[in-house]
């Protein structure tokens, strides 16, 4: 029993159609201007290779390696064989299968470039192309598929609305929205209540995804993009919570993908004590804030760490066991694809199969709303055990982690530190 | 011996004359402008109150019952008598005593607001008005404390080394910058070296304090701003070390003062990772970036922790016994005085002494320059002793934190957890 295979999930995909071939899902009216912009593709590879996350003879390497793995990035038969020799039962697609080049960047930039300052009717139309080859592609196997509607929800408001309804409609599941805001109003604002409360009826998660940043503060000092590319994604979570959000639409989860999940505990801990503290909790209670920030993050948030570290892994009782989604970033290079199997046993071979089990599987698929019987098949197939990551020894690894979990969260359970007592 | 009295130096304390008394350290051409600023002081603190960093009752309590105290805000003798009673060898002096109605703001609101986008003139004149009284107060017990001379590097740089220079010679043995640029150029810019420089050769710490945010953001919600406080002085950390400021001027020293440490385990990780990787190494040598991050940290960067907390005790020998320095934060309510010496026996009362004594005070005098033996006498007189901190059975603090030593900063010892090894 206890071997069982694991119902793998990885919260971090992509997909995208190599660019030009979006055309055909492009409202024609836009066509004249989808022309400039892929007129203007060769720059911004230029650009990419400038800014150094990527490089040339590495893109070619990766390329001419992964060639027919590759096209699983817009290809549904592909993608299905690629995820089953990784280890993977389900996944979340986000947009831009090309990490390297980007050679599959959605219309007008609005994939994981999608920013609140575009031009709204450009932005929308970009994100409406992709959304709509994305529903295609979701409808082959979608018991094992949740794709991210992308949706500048800087724009008019009706226009938001229907498009996450249309989206909706067409079978995406997840609504993906600029990690910054830009010129735009704050996620802090009422503006966006009506976005907050469809997507809480609908039960479509909003995510953001990494790759924004203050990039034009940076120069060309690579290290400064790095160290802020998982803040700023992150910084929506914590205007929303702070403004009450959570508190006014419950049902609604929040999740931010690709940003690792290390800076995590500190903020919990951070927020909590300014919470519990006297003078804060009678002035957040004027506010509209009622509820201890932990427990709001418990209930409405989480982060797609993608591939989780052991220095994370450590953090698990601080951070939630259901709060950090395990994801394979296909087919991106940082990722683990295409081996996943090894790295989830090099992660989690001394984990508890219990936990295991909900850290990279089953927590994804309570918040996307996966079902787990129609993905038993697939997972069985697949056959990820907790043998084949490592875990022969359950107890001895229940018993080694027990002083963590009992301290979890060591300012709620009265003690000092996240250490177990020594 | 090892009950030897403790050099108590905190690394956070502030001073500010009460804001109309600034006039007679003001260039005269400068009244006019002045004139205008008090006028608006009104409503500044009216601004306070609305954002809830301070309340009216809680205010009429705090200057009731500290009415005698807070004179030593800019009264030399009366602050040398606190120190006394708090604990507190000597200082490190930032501006702006009045953290609760901002009574004794710099003239222009150049203290704790200084920001990169002041006018330039007026920035300097300001600053030059609190500098010139700061001087004087330091000139009184010189040996007991370190003035941070106020300096908007964003201004014309040779008005800003002038400033630098006249400040160094009256006496001032700190240059504290705008925590933001805003809209100048941020801190990578080669434009502000000759400031690194004349600093690195003056052995004057550049220092941010917190405060500045991004408040326009935020509306009225007050735990955005709490979450982001940290952040913001503690960016130009960042900016600075991966444009490879530390490698150009390996003397400079900047800390970042009043932003907890509970951060820096969680970056110095991410930044070593970066820098240890194959693909990082390659592009940010060819960036000038040849030093590991935490070596770099190690040698040029610290940070003031001020009111350090329990938590942050336990990571220290991630973040480094000399890089938090301890602080009273006198005069402002949300520090330690005047109860200090409980407040250092609640949080080091298990920590060895020999790291006690680095950590409250030893390596805070080697970063600002304090003579240890001119300062004995004080801390003879002051004495806070191990046993006060109720350090009564050094080897038992010493095996039980032996674990966690030995694991340190785990990515480079060969672990994968911050946690002793079960």
């Amino acid at each position: 029993m206890s071997n069982d295979p694991y119902t793998v999930i990885s919260a971090d995909a992509h997909a995208g159609l190599p660019t030009p071939l979006y055309r055909d899902y492009l409202d024609k009216k836009y066509w004249p201007q989808f022309d400039e912009f892929l007129a203007g593709r060769d720059q911004a590879v230029e650009d990419i290779h400038r800014m150094g996350t990527s490089d040339r003879a590495f893109a070619e390497k990766w390329f001419a390696e992964n060639e027919e793995g590759l096209e699983g990035g817009w290809d549904a038969q592909r993608r299905n064989k690629e995820m089953d020799d990784d280890g993977i039962t389900a996944e979340v697609i986000f947009p831009d299968a090309d990490a390297v080049e980007s050679r599959t960047c959605a219309p007008f930039g609005v994939g994981l470039g999608l920013s609140g300052d575009m031009d709204p009717e450009i932005g929308l139309a970009g994100a409406r192309a992709h959304n709509r080859w994305l529903a295609e592609m979701c409808a082959d196997s979608p018991e094992r598929r949740r794709g991210a509607a992308l949706v500048q929800i800087t724009a008019d408001t009706d226009d938001v609305l229907a498009e996450i309804r249309r989206s909706y409609e067409s079978g995406l599941r997840v609504v993906m929205i600029p990690a910054m805001w830009m010129n735009q109003e704050p996620y802090h604002s009422r503006r966006y209540d009506p976005v907050w409360q469809l997507c809480e009826e609908l039960k479509m998660p909003v995510v953001t995804h990494s790759g924004p940043a203050d990039k034009e503060s940076y120069g060309e000092n690579l290290g400064i993009y790095v160290t802020e590319v998982v803040w700023w994604p992150a910084r929506p979570l914590w205007f929303m919570l702070w403004s009450g959000v959570f508190e006014r639409f419950p049902g609604l989860r929040f999740g931010v993908t690709e940003a690792g999940c290390w800076w995590v505990p500190g903020l919990l801990w951070f927020w909590d004590r300014l919470f519990l503290g006297q003078k804060g909790a009678e002035k957040l209670s004027s506010l509209g804030i009622t509820m201890q920030p932990s427990e709001q993050f418990d209930r409405n948030c989480f982060i797609g760490s993608s591939n989780t570290k052991r220095r994370e892994i450590g953090m698990r009782y601080e951070i939630g066991l259901d709060n950090m989604l395990w994801g394979n970033d296909f087919p991106h290079p940082e990722g683990t694809w295409p081996r996943s199997r090894e790295w989830l046993a090099k992660t989690y071979h001394d984990v508890p199969i219990a936990e295991t089990r909900r850290m990279i599987g089953e927590a994804a698929a309570e918040v996307y709303g996966f079902d787990l019987a129609s993905l038993r098949p697939h997972a069985e197939r697949i056959n990820v055990t907790p043998e084949s990551l490592g875990q022969t020894d359950d107890a001895a690894n229940v018993a080694r982690w027990a002083g963590h979990r009992e301290v979890g969260r060591h300012w709620l359970t009265g003690h000092d530190f996240p250490l177990a007592p020594v």
